[in-house]
């Protein structure tokens, strides 16, 4: 039998480098293909934070470029505040670091894990060590360094570090060697439109593999940075209130007051009185038992939810749309904002928008653009809460087949902005399956299925109508006729009661007696201006009103007459001549108009 | 502008512990329902592995107690070797600590992360100190502790720890209290019994919320410990290779045929000629220049693949049949043991089982059932490779219909055994989508399907010819009698006839001139051994054969003949006698005898 000392032989700590480099899938390192996206996109996560937390619009560099069959460098830089020399080392040489993990607000960064897990994936595939040029003003010098990670103690190895002259005034760039290959080029090209979608106010520059790319800035303002915020008292557990109460100084009124969100003077003196606690006790001197009444306190009472506008940043509707409709054009665009809920005592906000018609494919599933706190997610679709939330509308009712998710001409955006987005794992592909996330998403989405269903209905209501009118119209020229023959008189022109009841605008020319006569009667709903052209050997001279613009082709005159309609009106002009010619009707869409000319 | 100085200050370390404080959904604690099932499956896996190195035949008790509404303990103890008292804060106390992560072989924990992920939880939601016990054996006193983790540095914090009197010899008892519902009761109750179906030799007592249940060893027979491998030269990646190198006091050539597994004398001659460096040199001397060229050397150099049958222990197509009969009464069950494979260096084996019929649901998806080294993966079913390779397979192939998985009564088991499972997150729900792995699945399935395909073939052409002998069976009595009618003659016994071609096993009775006939005649295709019996007033004293037993009962006698029948083989016996009585034949399926009295 192996005896326990045997075992304890190897029983030993693990890094989290080394834990990270064995398992490196989990960090979007699980093939050489995504290797280059998820670099990528943890540099501009990184970028667009930091230019956020400093108000800076931002103007990113993005470059892939091959060095071997096999073997990628990839830049990223920026316009942002810089990091000061002293940090870059761990910034960029050690797995969990960073400022954004202790802080309860909105920020694309949550973990100190995505740059530094490039970094070790590039000493492992190629041993190449890092680039990182940082500046943080134009008063300091650049700082230049080449780095790595030590893999058993997870800290940075620096191999050189030297000040440099830079061009740029303030800003960050980071160069990373590894093994990899663009087969992916399509997705990344996505990850940048869709970055650029939901961060309209960034400019991304790309030199993708020789091939440049620009994602041009459709908004000059930097949206506000959401503010971190203290905890709020329903959502925190036992064991971080205790660490709270531990490190705290203050009295337990202070601490209530000052620790926590939505906690005022009253709500606290509420909570002491129900745990039955005074509020000049020492905060750090409570035992166990009490911290659990504080607690259970603390969640019986009520305050307000956490101030999500605070913490939160939200795209919005309008620019949601913008977006979606400056990348694909469709016939129908609606976005909604949640107002703010909470998960765990994190504030979250969905948006979501729902997009059908124009170029969308007709068939198969719908496209699914997937966002947390403003990050596209690549992959995992099937593993995500929002996909499982879309798949779990009822879509028929809202006029659209569907087979999980909905099908046809269809797209469906969701973004969960969260001080505490929850990912399936730490590659951040996919939101896990919340309860309280996925029945926001549906909520969004029964709101913008209902407004398609109307859009669907009216269109179809639309289209039936006009297949009745069609319908109509194609009998009352042979009903006119059978009439004119009945009652022995000439044909009536019917082409004004098929405009009338096609809702079109009809123009008519006829010459009658030496005279031409042009009227044009709008039965549309809208108003509508047009021109009206006719190229005939008359010269019109007398015309009532006069054309507009007159000239001679040969032996013909072109004359043109402008005018603008609103519904229901008409408008005519007159003049002598021997008519001919062809009356041409410009600047309405031929869908609606109606030109008959008699004279034929 | 916000200066990076002051983002610099926000800029600090994350504790491991703190990340996944945060971040608990990783390790399977995203809700108070999952909680418990993972704090058994990270105790009971490590209880499965020490037995293992122990080769111990695992004795483990697991209990769920409801302590108030939402509080419940946790008690999971086993037989195993034990942990040195050193070592006890450490394995319970510190994530990422563990004897299995640096080893390559197959072990069901591999991270050093899951029970004190469960320790984790309790002090954040009770901040309830963890109790352990552990003993490593008769001549050493029990060790009893209660410890916490330290969250700002993921160390031990240990509250209690003194020498106990314990009734077990050896073994490792680990108690744990925390907020949590017993919801998916019906879940952790299937975990169980998945585990004994893939750990034969494990005998498994739980007692759950009051209610007792045992899961029986079935093998006496440990698994061997599966033994850790060198690494494998076409595995390795240049970090790696490079810190080996650095590390070694070796020269080259023993770097190489020691620091590797398939690597011998020859073999490492051969590399080092590709790679153009001598044999004599130190390792740690090279040059990243010459460790590329060595590395690119070890992987074009032919070797071996890694000796899977050494780290890798597969379950094998005979327990894991065994293990679903027991559990599922199927109509079809067939196992395949791939041979050993390779992704990313790490050898792996899949293993899989296809069931059809018998007890399963007639309708809706296919049951999964999903193992990974041996233990049962219950969460995220839709995200794992195995899902996604069923899924892949065109089972309307193979006669089933399809919908995503397929449809109707099927069960598919996969294991997928590996020295590094990939997991899709550290909570080892689910299988990343390795490629090479889910070929090997998709290959296994497809061998499964075609002999379930040629099973349902089988039985589809024996129920179309029974349907057709049923039907000419049903017509021969009508044609006997209306040819008996044409030719005046009494109606003759068609039953043999029918026998034959139903392949039935006829048995007849006949009374005629004052002698009783008994008859038995073989149509199936396989022997048949039955025995007679008919009560009937002739005590049949002149029988030919004698009968094997006669009873009187009242009036009459019950006369009992045995006979073993090959196909096609008859038997008969006669006695004076006035006949009557009914003919029993016992010892044969109902749907395969006829019996005819033509008595009657």
């Amino acid at each position: 039998m192996v005896l326990a000392e045997d075992l304890a032989k190897q029983q030993r700590s693990i890094s989290v480098a080394e834990f990270f480099e064995k398992n490196k899938h989990l960090l979007g390192f699980d093939s050489p293909t995504r290797g280059i996206i998820t670099t990528i996109k943890e540099a501009v996560d990184n970028s667009l934070d930091a230019c956020e937390e400093a108000q800076v619009l931002p103007d990113i560099y993005v470059s892939v470029t091959r060095l071997e069959k096999d073997v990628f460098r990839i830049v990223v830089e920026d316009n942002g505040p810089g990091i000061v020399p002293e940090n870059v080392p761990f910034v960029f040489g050690k797995l969990l670091y960073g400022s954004r993990f202790h802080q309860i607000r909105q920020s694309r960064g949550q973990q100190g894990i995505g740059i530094s897990a490039a970094v070790l994936y590039a000493q492992l595939t190629t041993g190449v060590p890092t680039k990182v040029i940082s500046r943080t003003g134009a008063r300091t010098p650049a700082h230049s360094f080449e780095l790595m990670i030590k893999t058993e103690t997870n800290e940075p190895d620096i191999r050189v570090h030297r000040e440099i002259e830079w061009d740029r005034m303030h800003g960050t760039r980071v160069e990373i060697e590894f093994k990899a290959t663009l087969a992916a080029k399509k997705r990344l090209l996505d990850y940048l439109r869709y970055t650029a979608v939901v961060n309209p106010h960034a400019r991304i520059r790309g030199e993708i593999d020789g091939e440049p790319c620009t994602f041009e800035r459709v908004s000059d303002e930097v949206p506000p940075c959401p503010k971190a915020i203290a905890p709020h008292p329903h959502g925190i557990e036992f064991g971080l209130l205790k660490r709270m109460a531990e490190a705290s100084t203050a009295k337990l009124e202070e601490f209530l007051v000052e620790g926590f969100s939505r906690v005022g003077r009253k709500s606290a003196e509420e909570i002491l009185g129900v745990a039955g606690l005074k509020g000049s006790r020492k905060a750090s001197a409570l035992s166990s038992q009490e911290l659990k009444a504080l607690l259970e306190a603390m969640q019986a009472v009520q305050v307000p939810p956490p101030p999500a506008s605070q913490c939160l940043s939200p795209i919005g509707e309008e620019l949601i749309v913008q977006g979606i409709e400056k990348e694909y054009p469709v016939d129908f665009i609606k976005a909604r904002t949640r107002k703010s809920s909470v998960h765990s005592g994190h504030p979250f906000i969905v948006e979501a928008a729902l997009g059908y018609g124009g170029k969308l494919p007709a068939e198969g599933q719908a496209q699914m653009l997937r966002f947390a706190n403003r990050v596209p997610l690549l992959y995992q679709q099937g593993a995500c809460a929002i996909t499982n939330a879309v798949a779990g509308v009822n879509w028929k009712a809202y006029n659209l087949s569907q087979q999980g998710l909905p099908t046809g001409a269809v797209m469906v955006l969701v973004h969960v902005a969260s001080t505490n987005v929850p990912f399936t794992s730490e590659s951040k592909d996919a939101v896990a399956a919340i309860p309280e996330i996925e029945k926001e998403i549906t909520l969004a989405l029964q709101e913008l299925g209902r407004e398609l269903k109307t859009y669907l209905n009216r269109r179809d209501r639309s289209r039936q109508q006009e297949d009745r009118a069609r319908a109509i119209c194609s009998i009352i020229p042979d009903i006119a006729a059978k009439v004119s023959e009945i009652v022995e008189q000439p044909p009536v022109d019917t082409a004004p009661l098929e405009g009338r009841i096609m809702r079109r605008l009809v123009a008519k020319k006829r010459t009658l007696d030496g005279q031409v006569e042009l009227s044009v009667h709008n039965y549309t709903a809208k108003p509508v201006s047009l021109s009206l052209s006719l190229l005939s050997p008359d010269a019109a001279q007398d015309a009532i009103p006069k054309p507009d613009f007159v000239d001679r082709v040969g032996d013909d005159y072109t004359k043109v007459w402008k005018c603008a309609l609103d519904p229901e009106a008409s408008w005519g002009a007159r003049y002598t001549g021997g008519g001919g010619g062809t009356l041409d009707v410009r600047g309405v869409d031929d869908r609606v108009k109606v030109v008959v000319d008699l004279d034929v």
